[in-house]
């Protein structure tokens, strides 16, 4: 029986996980869950699935969920007792660190989840990561991190996750973050190139010109998974896959000039790996992260064992056809900033990513058109990534104030340009 | 540094094996090879590798050999001597069960491939395996005299050797037979289903009124793989793909129902493996059999290890487009009476291969249309497939033979139909 921490329960990742889990009550238990916005779906959660800790966000909502919780009969599956309450980035750190705990699953978005995946790594966890800023803002902090404390990355993100099938350790016994990181660069693997696919989102066929005057609601109309906002938008500039591009490259340890991204209008195949003789192998599923999820639960249980995940079997023939394109790096320039910011290094990541979530939060607020996210990015890295990667925290945490400030008056200077 | 047995030496697979172990000299030396019609590029590939062993047909092509690299300055490149000049099925027998040779491969088409290859199983080689026959003809025969003296059957064919890619094991520490056959039937590696893709071959969108009139020419026209004439009409009818089933039915142990066709026109992707979880793994490839060939000679020398294929890289933006869609078993019966084999197991296949190879004869020589293959297969299986699988080498000969005469007398009635 393993027991598992969900940091971010109340989010889209938390559904597919905690769907899952339910899937396999005799093998993994929920011990803690963390929820932020959603108080009353978390506390559906907790009457369901019974953990013996729960975080929120602060001291109020901590008050709420603990006079719900004191009506419901309800105790901790494993600890028998009334849920622990816990709360803020302390109680993140905690859950992420408990010693009961076998897997950490990192769901928390943004910025927000740094410090608890940092906290999970110096545990020595194995770290179910669906946070793609950990790994972007944090440089190789969080890998080493993982590399000195014996915690092992495992990634949920369809892309990643995909990756990390293709690659022959998924199969192999359990082993350090060293494995993971070397198997992908060790020249006896052969492995040629890395390829993420990318659905080319709702401006696939768009002209630039057409993109400038595209509104919010046809940015975030992504054709093929159901995601937030934020991400969404991402998805449209592609600037999701160059994020994944960085997070991909820090997390198996590549060259960046093994990693490639291919327009794949169906998003079935996720991601494909070329090897030296010849051969590609590619991972390929419905657009559903439980799949991911129960990749990640089955092979922590036992390398290469698989477990259900509810997911229907893939049915080739329906989906007929299958389409590959090369992006348009003219069309699309937030790719091309991402690959520069990953072969630059450094901060460079770390700043692109801060640029382009005050841009996009711009541009949601109706405060710029679609085109001048990238422009702003531009703008930021232009001014900012000339030093080394953050290596601490506060850092890290520092990099991303002074690049979000800067994103503010670029944008600032772009709606004056408007007026 | 590995001793390579190359039965088959002087057709296709022979050609891609040199040119595999001719980029890897410092991994493989050529310890012995066989052939049988082409003695001219015989001799030239024994100056060109060196071999200490050579077998061919006959006594007399035996004293052509010998005296053609008389002349040559010629020594084995183990031995330091003359090679050794042998002939027969008992040559055959001799090198594959060479207490030098680490690797096997079994190249030799149709039955007369079948004593060697048996043969290099009860020696405990690593076997690689060309051969389809050997499977398709003997039962459990081979498999079980693998497991018993810990050989290890290893696929070159490209769909198994994509499925093989596909399956964890793959990557996995060596193992006996054992692990090859336990892996895809294993619960809790939740294999669900394995699919190996056809061409759908040159009359793909064909009406069966349109095969009626079918020529050889016609037949003979692989879209995709440039291949000998009998298993070029076999890619036409299908029957090709219906052989590869038993064939990966043997292989890897599982259960007919979880076998599949899917029809792909592009031969791009090989093989796909499809787990419990929604995943699905594929294998994609040029059509080029040095892949193959390079991954299993890679992985004899470490697991999960690549070498290379002299293979490019395969750009999926330049193919742009994979289409899959299901087989139609009313224009090419020959799948279904494959399926239909395969699930009633006994002497089925091997009457199924008999009779189709009788049938195929004909075709290739004017005397049968090319519907009538089907038709005389299914006529043999009628009379014949009730019995167990033969459980002897003797055993799998005589229902060989019997099926022939069979379809023999089959094609003979065809023939009065038409005159």
């Amino acid at each position: 029986m393993k027991s598992i921490a969900l940091l971010g329960g109340t989010g889209s990742i938390g559904d597919s996980t905690l769907d899952v889990i339910a899937q396999h009550p005799e093998r993994f238990r929920l011990r803690s869950i963390s929820g932020y916005r959603n108080i009353a779906k978390l506390i559906e959660i907790c009457k369901r699935f019974r953990p013996d800790r729960v975080v929120v966000a602060n001291e109020q909502s901590a008050k709420l969920i603990r006079d719900a919780l004191a009506g419901a009969d309800f105790t901790g599956i494993n600890c028998g007792e009334r849920a622990e309450i816990l709360w803020g980035a302390d109680g993140l750190d905690a859950i992420a660190a408990d010693a009961v705990v076998d897997v950490v699953v990192a769901a928390i978005v943004g910025a927000a989840g740094l410090s608890s995946a940092l906290a999970a790594a110096r545990a020595g966890k194995i770290i179910a990561l669906a946070n793609k800023e950990a790994l972007v803002m944090s440089g190789s902090l969080l890998s080493e991190l993982c590399l000195r404390h014996g915690a092992r990355l495992l990634p949920i993100d369809s892309e990643h996750n995909a990756v990390f099938q293709c690659l022959p350790f998924a199969a192999t016994a359990r082993q350090g973050q060293e494995g993971l990181a070397s198997l992908a660069s060790s020249d006896r693997f052969g492995v040629e190139s890395i390829t993420l696919t990318a659905s080319g989102g709702p401006f696939r066929t768009w002209t630039y010109e057409q993109m400038k005057k595209a509104t919010v609601r046809e940015a975030v109309k992504h054709p093929n998974w159901s995601m937030g906002q934020k991400i969404s938008v991402d998805s449209a500039s592609l600037m999701n896959k160059g994020l994944e591009l960085i997070e991909a490259q820090r997390l198996f340890n590549v060259s960046p000039d093994k990693l490639q991204v291919l327009i794949h209008p169906q998003s079935i195949v996720h991601a494909l790996v070329q090897y030296r003789d010849g051969s590609v192998i590619a991972q390929l599923g419905a657009p559903d992260m439980r799949t991911p999820i129960a990749q990640v639960l089955g092979w922590i249980d036992g390398p290469a064992h698989r477990i259900g995940s509810g997911v229907q079997a893939l049915d080739l023939s329906r989906i007929a056809r299958l389409d590959f394109e090369l992006p348009d790096l003219e069309r699309f320039p937030a790719l091309g900033l991402a690959i520069d910011a990953m072969r630059t290094g450094g901060n460079a990541p770390c700043v692109l990513n801060a640029a382009n979530e005050v841009a996009v939060a711009g541009f949601l607020a109706n405060r710029c058109r679609f085109t001048d996210i990238a422009a702003c990015v531009a703008v930021v890295l232009h001014k900012m990534a000339n030093s080394a990667a953050p290596d601490s925290l506060e850092a890290v945490l520092q990099t991303d104030a002074q690049a979000r400030s800067l994103a503010d008056e670029a944008m600032a200077s772009l709606r004056s340009r408007y007026a």
